[in-house]
């Protein structure tokens, strides 16, 4: 049986719950959870926001945990080793994006927490090609947020051909902002860090940030026009996308991983002239995980984590919910 | 003294104007107009649409012409060459724009007609750099709009690496769509023409559309989900641009090139799981429309066009405002 935590209905508190997870599949590896983040759609699916969430509903997809048993079909991955695990479970390996290396879009993709239970437990199973190795170099304490939060904000540099001579934006210094703040930092660009909280300066500078602006303030936003060559939004409020798309340069992307659920509205004109893009993303694939863990341990990055013990699940979605956590909460089974 | 047709007022009817050119600039040639195609963007000047018209005004910047004085710091075109002249007539030359290819997107470009006199006219003076040579393979009768719609549905293809593997979409069968389907055709790509108007679908497949699509038809819209990697936008009004983000495919690109006035919504949560774009764009550098004009003589593609006499200008205008050119409309000087 596998020791969980599980929320019977929407929104209730998180309560012990085991169950039996069956017969381990050809293609799986079951993992001994060692740690776990706490992400926001954690908190998104607990409250059925999409919809979408079966009860009872079990949360967790930034496992860090060591292999324990391996399908008879995964021949890449030994007992031992330790892994980490992200919003994928599983995807159909056959389809074009899959061969493709972009196994994230694929029609097919299983989250860790949808249909199956994630990893807010001493266990958790997944598709051998979604639990990723974790660098020996890396602090695997610190690191299970990377396997979400990370990736969501490390996968644009590589879709998108960052470089280390652009100026880029990170609006929003959360779980996801701080870490985007220090990838950037580390690929050598000229970073801004934009929130609504002045509080926040020192430290997104600490983070890495070369500047700061205030996103409440219009006039802040408005002299650094057709300043940047990329701006990264990890908020899911509604901006004033407009005043984003005028502080970007020609050829310039405002990019969404902010699940926002009001559509975005931007003028056309100087998107036009000024050739620039608005377009999101969603994680990573197997492969820029694995880039971004080998980036991450190369250039010691590691979020900045406060650590519960995993029976104190309740109190770290507690905390979680007042929406002050600086910056990524981790349950860690003793 | 040059001989043109101008406007005096918004809107008002071109009338025979002479002026003065002054002294050829330096860095400028002239040209003797052979013909000059009408284009949205100069009804919308002629009316002082965008608040940005200087009175009396010549419209005209798809010009076909013979290179008649040269000034004297031009040292790559020569008298009696023939050129063609679009929407840009200058542009710094040493920003890093205009330095690294990319002249369209300099901040201090200047307009064919803005600011200028146009090509409804005996002659036209722009800077050397913006006066592109036509290839003698090119019917250069019917050339005249490929040097502003032409660039303006071409250029996307270079600036995104469009594929002869994609499926592209083309929104509004007009004077830019009918040009955007030839050239997708010619680059080999599946071509599916968009239009509210189903009495079209024939030329759109003479053009060389694969599928043809009546886009106020939901259902039609919608059976096609999934299935494009790049959707050119030609028309200037507002669509359900939702519909079209479901037409794409993961990675795909909605990219607009007309100029709709009110701003574009798109829901983000299909553009972030599919990694979707959503851009514009503004004609082409001198570099783009090099290319676009060889592609174009190399492949016999040119612009289905009617001719009117420059003298008929008001006659051609009447046509144009009717909307129902099929598809590009040129005056030619005798």
């Amino acid at each position: 049986m596998f020791k969980a935590y599980a929320a019977a209905e929407a929104g209730k508190e998180l309560k012990p719950f085991e169950f039996d997870p069956g017969t381990l599949g050809p293609d799986e590896v079951e993992v001994k959870v060692e740690s776990c983040g706490i992400c926001h759609s954690d908190l998104s699916m607990l409250n059925n926001d999409w919809s979408i969430t079966t009860y009872p509903f079990v949360p967790g997809h930034e496992v860090i945990g060591i292999v324990d048993a391996v399908g008879e079909k995964v021949d890449h991955l030994i007992t031992g080793q330790r892994v980490g695990i992200g919003w994928n479970s599983k995807s159909c390996m056959s389809c074009e994006w899959c061969v493709g290396g972009d196994h994230n879009l694929c029609a097919s993709v299983e989250g860790t927490i949808m249909g199956r239970h994630g990893g807010f437990a001493d266990r958790v199973r997944v598709d051998g090609a979604w639990a990723i190795p974790i660098p020996t170099e890396l602090n695997h304490e610190a690191a299970g947020p990377l396997l979400c939060g990370g990736i969501t904000v490390f996968n644009p540099i590589l879709q998108f051909d960052i470089q280390s001579t652009d100026c880029v934006g990170v609006i929003g210094i959360g779980g996801l902002g701080h870490m985007a703040i220090k990838f950037f930092y580390e690929h050598g660009c000229e970073v801004t860090a934009f929130s609504s909280s002045p509080a926040k300066e020192e430290e997104a500078k600490s983070f890495g940030a070369d500047h700061f602006v205030n996103s409440s303030d219009p006039v802040a936003l408005g002299k650094i026009a057709g300043s940047m060559d990329f701006i990264i939004s990890t908020v899911n409020v509604t901006l004033d996308w407009a005043a984003y798309i005028n502080i970007l340069r020609p050829k310039g992307r405002l990019h969404v991983v902010g699940a926002v659920m009001e559509p975005i509205s931007v003028p056309v004109l100087p998107m036009l002239l000024g050739q620039k893009s608005v377009s999101g993303s969603p994680v990573g694939s197997p492969e820029s995980i694995g880039k971004m863990l080998d980036f991450a341990a190369r250039n010691d990055i590691e979020p900045v984590v406060e650590k519960y013990a995993m029976a104190k699940v309740n109190d770290a979605m507690e905390k979680f919910r007042s929406g002050k956590p600086r910056y990524r909460l981790v349950l860690v089974n003793k």
